[in-house]
């Protein structure tokens, strides 16, 4: 008989059927009963285990009893072994963020290597409602409330709609076996005072918690999406390009609500929405500055230009896409469907601003390189592919009007700023 | 020297200086140091105390605790006793909700009567922490996160933004006298349960707590209401009328997203995205039914109907101001400056939307009066004002295409569909 766990899944997820799916597993219970319930329905898995060497002996034993089971299912096994304590030593972060970098980048090594359709990871329930109160009491706003997404470009989190209960009834009673998680050492402290002193108090306020809860956080994540959208097309709307600069009217502004205003200058480092209004309700000529901007108070307009004085080097702005003959490195724009590679990004049109603009690397940039999880910093990746001080030099960077690193032109996309080719609408800019 | 508390109130609500404030005090703690407050800060108030008579001596004891302050600080003094168990009784509600009527009707009374500003009432962060959780475990979503609003028509809380710890610090420091709040009783237990296993561990998670908290939560109530905003504006651009239909372009909401499609169809009683996605799929003909409305997929179109069927009476529909001459009784639509009366209504133009309706009374119908909080049965508005059954079968209700009730034509209007005069882009509607 199929188990509460399986029908769950089965009908939330129906778009897994059929495909090849990197399980994560690593050894305790929430990702080996994963596994286990996407073995019995018959899904085609592979099974990914890090050992990260932090625990001796234990570490070696996690990785066997993975294995084992991976055998047990006849299914594919990946693992590998990281230097940890070397790799976070050398890259100056702490085990947990080192440890996360490795695993994500690894998985997604994997995933192009073996041509896996998706990688599942086995968050479950109460680490979303453990995330939620973590984000609360730190004041992350509607942003941290969405918590953990059920489904983040290829990696797709199917527990998610299960509980750590759910979880250890399935385990319990198909009596599999599985070896205690010691992983999440840095907030471990934190969620465990939420799930032991918290959540179980929640659980007492409505028969129905778990659900209502669950229903809330999806809402809230699919509200922080309309408000992301709506807010770049007022963006779109408003911010006119003149030169190197947007300029915006006024009146426009006046008539926005302090939350719309809030939104719109976000980006660009303007936090202080009382600041803007003052700013126009002075007189012309006054400005103010981010870390990264300056707000200029221009007659019937706002001036919004970037600090270029803070950059090392020239920079040279794009207008539009022809604007490109006074480049100092030859850039082509097309609709042409192209492959993405080193030499050639696509960015969609909808979420792309002009001006965008090419710069030399500073201290302190950093960018979302494809292929890894998290940031890395210009100046690691340039370390990291063992650039000369003449290659660094000679490199130039595509950044949008937020001064963030679209691609490193000739070596490395950004993957938040650009687009996998099956996306409609794209752009490609090629070297 | 000033205390926390009253810099506090200053720096926030600014525009509450030099405006007439009437205070409610139930003489609690809360309400005693918020009328101490303005009083020390030399506000101009009056003291509302309602005297439910449901705790005996102790309830008169308290009007005279109350009455004695007011006296202390030469104020007005309102106060008024209700025979709070027999209007519950006869109106069929329960404890609170009638002590809620009974309460905010008499205060926008004295409101409107005392020519004051603004009411002022004591809820605190503690209120609002313990109501978001009580949303949270209901499911309730965005709107139930929002918790209590700061600022709603005429009530301002300015205590929203300090902690009953605050508060409590503030009275020992002054020495100030209060008596212990009986109120709440109907989520006594529940808020119990909060304030004593939840709020406590929330406090432990991060030093800053109580500001996160509350920057989220005003966030939170930002983010509500610019999705309903957008979202009014989208039905305004895709639903057209045609006679007493909405007619939707099916091509149009393909490509909205679920969380779009839902909010549009909600106010219609539709929450089932995925049927109305499935009905879009479906052959011509196919329809889907909510408790007020239908939804018919007719070839390229989904037409949006109201179910007329429910009704007892004859239904008339308007489907733009000067289609008029049709009903029953003469209405008149005017853009022109009027007063408002028990004849004359005002209309947002930006927020109505066409068709409306006139018809006759059923079971069940309800609306917000004006001048009081809550909503209330359009048969006991008619039992409260002696109508005749000649009466009610004379009356005409003017809805809107949701069916909610706009206006007892020629006696009472709905306070949350209607508009003050002062607001711009009305239209006014006259018998």
């Amino acid at each position: 008989m199929l188990q509460k766990l399986e029908t769950h899944l089965e009908k939330n997820f129906p778009f897994l059927k059929g495909k090849k799916l990197l399980i994560t597993v690593s050894g305790g219970i929430d990702s080996v009963v994963l596994a286990h319930v996407f073995h019995q329905l018959k899904y085609q898995i592979g099974i990914a285990h890090c050992n990260f060497q932090l625990r001796g002996i234990e570490s070696d034993l996690d990785e066997r009893f993975v294995e084992k089971i991976a055998k047990e299912f006849n299914c594919q096994f990946h693992s590998i072994q990281f230097l940890t304590k070397e790799y976070c030593k050398k890259n100056k972060v702490n085990i947990q963020i080192g440890a996360r970098e490795l695993r994500y980048d690894w998985f997604q090594k994997l995933y192009t290597e073996y041509e896996y359709d998706y990688i599942l990871t086995a968050h479950h329930l109460n680490d979303v409602m453990e995330t939620f109160f973590i984000n609360l009491s730190r004041g992350t706003g509607l942003d941290g409330l969405a918590s953990i997404p059920p489904i983040n470009q290829n990696i797709i989190r199917p527990f998610l709609i299960v509980s750590r209960n759910d979880i250890e009834t399935y385990a319990n009673n198909l009596n599999i076996k599985w070896r205690e998680d010691q992983s999440n050492a840095e907030t471990k402290y934190i969620r465990n005072k939420i799930r032991h002193h918290i959540t179980p108090e929640l659980y007492k306020l409505h028969p129905n918690f778990e659900e209502n809860f669950l229903n809330t956080v999806l809402k809230i994540h699919d509200s922080k999406i309309f408000i992301k959208q709506k807010i770049a097309a007022l963006q779109k709307e408003i911010f006119t390009t003149k030169e190197n600069d947007f300029i915006i009217d006024k009146n426009i502004i006046k008539n926005l609500s302090d939350f719309e205003i809030y939104e719109l200058f976000k980006p660009f480092d303007f936090t202080a929405t009382q600041e803007i209004k003052k700013l126009i309700a002075t007189q012309t000529g006054k400005q103010i500055y981010s870390s990264t901007h300056t707000l200029l108070n221009n007659r019937d307009s706002l001036i919004l230009s970037i600090n270029t004085q803070d950059l090392n080097e020239d920079v040279y702005m794009i207008e539009h896409m022809q604007d490109i003959h006074h480049l100092p490195i030859s850039l082509n724009f097309s609709f042409a469907n192209k492959e993405i590679s080193k030499d050639c990004i696509a960015l969609n049109l909808e979420q792309t601003s002009f001006p965008l603009m090419i710069r030399k690397w500073k201290d302190g940039d950093y960018f979302h390189p494809t292929g890894m999880r998290g940031k890395k910093k210009i100046s690691k990746y340039f370390k990291d592919e063992k650039f000369s001080l003449r290659d660094k030099e000679n490199t130039w960077l595509l950044c949008n009007h937020q001064q963030q690193i679209i691609w490193i032109i000739g070596h490395r996309a950004d993957r938040i700023l650009t687009c996998k080719p099956e996306k409609e609408n794209l752009v490609y800019i090629s070297v």
